[in-house]
């Protein structure tokens, strides 16, 4: 092993004249063991991928990557939105920056229980935890998507029988107050705002209701956003949102989208 | 510009004496303009991912990497299962190897026209052209992977109305004689063999016939390969094939999958 | 074949009560067969994924999708930033929407000589095409992601010998006048702001040229986007950017990263 | 919420006739909370990526997929290569089928320590525990994918100072007697056979010594693999494997690649 025996230089503190600040400098693509701790539920393991930077004024040359991951390890058995401001003051701190940013991105699993049989099976929910602080302040935002089935309004009522359905997804974002929203409230609006909820594990009984189910309820992805925005608005905890709703269509080989994004205005209403 | 003011030196002809021979050493993930030919259509540019090997003796250091590229170069204009015979003659000369392989994978279009109203659009389709060659001869194959509509035969029949579908992907894999099956008939196996073609673009008379065909077309997975494999044993030019089913279940977050692989008897039955 | 015997609703059109207006709706993950053509290049055939999308009134309570593909089928073989405006203000109209939006992200090749041996090969740049109209006007942007070498400043000058490096990615993203930047400029830029640009062929020679210029020339991700700042920031063509460098560290598993986004002061300075 | 009123049809267990045997059947991409266990590790928890399956008879028409999951959950909280005859003797006996199958990818995670300071953090490895069980008896297989760095020999020799090189995998799959191999072992054999390993956390003084380390032991892919394979020829534990090894090249944009595919020979040399 090569020791180290000669005082090793620190390059990144070193001046930079080409006056050009950097927004964010920091690690991403890094997938890490963490527990995510939601409002509502247990804290559960699940392997995320994090995106951690920090701001980095135009007269230093460069950010020490290495305190990114120590930051991470102390905070690994925690990440919650509710410890979002302490993981975010942490980087600011030891990175000695003006700004610091993070985003976690995780699965996270739900045990469903099927309609009918009440069979129960783990379903896995792609969300985000996202965070900047600045001088001026922290901004938080919780992102969840949720598998769901979609059914097409159009193709039921224009075919004798049948009705082309797939599987869809509902992604929700928010900004609330802190760690005022749960994961499980977002699956549970885009959920209703679709056919019908998936499942990992369906006995026939089940498939029957799901079925039918998803052919009383059709929705186009305009439905589907305007759904989730209806319910959304009327809730007071949330200060803005933006809803996206993808259909893998059964007949085609592409995807129909729609996007929602809104503000709660200045008088709350 | 530094040049090269010195002999360089080809430390990868160099002996190696660990005796282990190597069974694929090459480039892959490349990724590169090419015209794709098939038996029955006109030469089509698309973009492929290529993968190309060849074996080294267990006394060579190492190959040659840039001379895949070279290879590549010359015959980028006409890649098809007819001139991979050519292409992998070419390889296994330039690098004086025992054998060598490729693979070229590449979305190929074809223009579909909707079922009555006649609007035409392309729809993409994942192929594979590849190629083995040795002293014992030269091996090919041609893939094609296929979307297309399923409708659940078993939600159809114990719902009072109703029944799932989503998007589906037949891929076939055969061996035959050389160029002897295009990519257009194992495209319309494919889809004789599912519920429905899918389409890029479908007025509304076509997604009202779409959708009864579908209703009226059920398959589960296991249908779905059986149908692929009926026909293909039934087609002498086929001497091997493999096929696989998948759905994205509309009702799961996750996919159903089935699969057969087969190879003609020597008495050709 | 089931015919359509019967007039066939435009659930569509109906009227929407839920008052909420859509952003954005339309398809997305769309791969098609294109030709795109860059200012200074002749036009180029490749595969694109599209996203094309418009706004929706409160009152209406679907688009009619299958436009899209008939709007993207009259120009695909012509997709370039020239062609932009034409291509969403036929979208507008032909949907009868506010507002518009088209995203085609594509490989664009270009052919790279060694710089050294003067062989020559493809080399792939992941560009995009957006562009969105509405009653204010237009707004396009140009992105090209340049795969480059990156050789570490710290590690060189703490190590008696030798420097990590890796590949690395630098994407620039620019708004400008109509159709005044183009793909190769901002590969070039890309380039230069990096330890060494990247080929697909090179000779031994070359790879001694390579390997030296690299070391010769070390940069921080933090040094890149500067770089690229300080270059885009003196073209008074370009109004605004985004620069991101990307390395897959050669001594991580995870991605280094630094962002710079830039818009030009209305005094134009 | 629908009741299921009426008996439901059993569609799956109807007889086939077109005579065609499956060989797999059942489901894929499923992503599942687990928790894996290694030989010489504490249970770990993390996310896998299962592939489950059965054969069915020529004579049935359909398989039962919500057994898959069905037995999953009873395994979840112990999926191991010693568990591996367990699960697939009970997917055998629930699917009622004469084969079964199951691969569970997913990311394992060890604490590392930097060579130097001795800072701490998570290394990912993609792992694979695959088996498969029929009438004739079972097979089972382990497969690590290792993030490592490598430098190009020729590289480094041609050139005054400096010398390429870039994040490489070396992919080790084996079979081996029941859980008789770990892996952690292979990981290490990976980690010897290239020129350095990686780490999460580096600070400077570590740096220093992987990039030294690194000059110090350059090799091409044919070495990687050769010497992989020579470690594990030597062990009597290991009775088959497939070494491949990648370069994410850092002066092209695509990879370079080798492999060695070997058995014990029967008489066990």
């Amino acid at each position: 092993m090569i020791t180290s025996e000669r005082p090793v230089a620190d390059v990144q503190s070193r001046p930079d004249r080409r006056r050009i600040p950097i927004d964010q400098v920091g690690v991403s693509d890094l997938r890490y063991l963490v527990v995510v701790a939601d409002r509502s539920e247990r804290p559960q393991p699940t392997v995320a991928r994090l995106r951690m930077s920090v701001s980095l004024p135009q007269e230093v040359k460069g950010t020490h990557m290495s305190r990114f991951i120590e930051v991470l390890n102390r905070h690994r058995e925690g990440v919650a939105m509710a410890t979002l401001p302490l993981i975010l003051a942490e980087l600011r701190r030891r990175l000695g920056a003006a700004s610091a940013r993070i985003e976690v991105a995780f699965p996270y699993f739900r045990e469903r229980r099927a309609p009918v049989s009440g069979a129960s099976g783990l379903v896995d929910y792609d969300c985000v935890f996202a965070g900047a602080v600045d001088e001026a302040g922290i901004d938080c935002s919780l992102a969840v998507r949720v598998p769901v089935t979609s059914l097409c309004p159009c193709s039921k009522e224009i075919s004798d029988y049948g009705a082309h359905n797939q599987r869809g997804f509902v992604r929700i974002e928010v900004r609330a107050g802190p760690d005022e929203v749960g994961i499980d409230e977002l699956i549970e609006v885009a959920e209703r705002s679709a056919s019908s909820p998936i499942y990992s594990l369906l006995k026939r009984a089940d498939e029957r209701a799901v079925t039918m189910r998803a052919y009383d309820n059709p929705v186009f992805v305009e439905d589907v956003v305007r759904n989730v925005a209806t319910e959304l608005q009327a809730d007071r905890r949330i200060a803005w949102f933006r809803v996206e709703a993808e259909n893998d269509e059964s007949i085609h080989n592409h995807v129909a989208f729609a996007r929602v994004e809104w503000a709660r205005p200045a008088d709350g209403v």
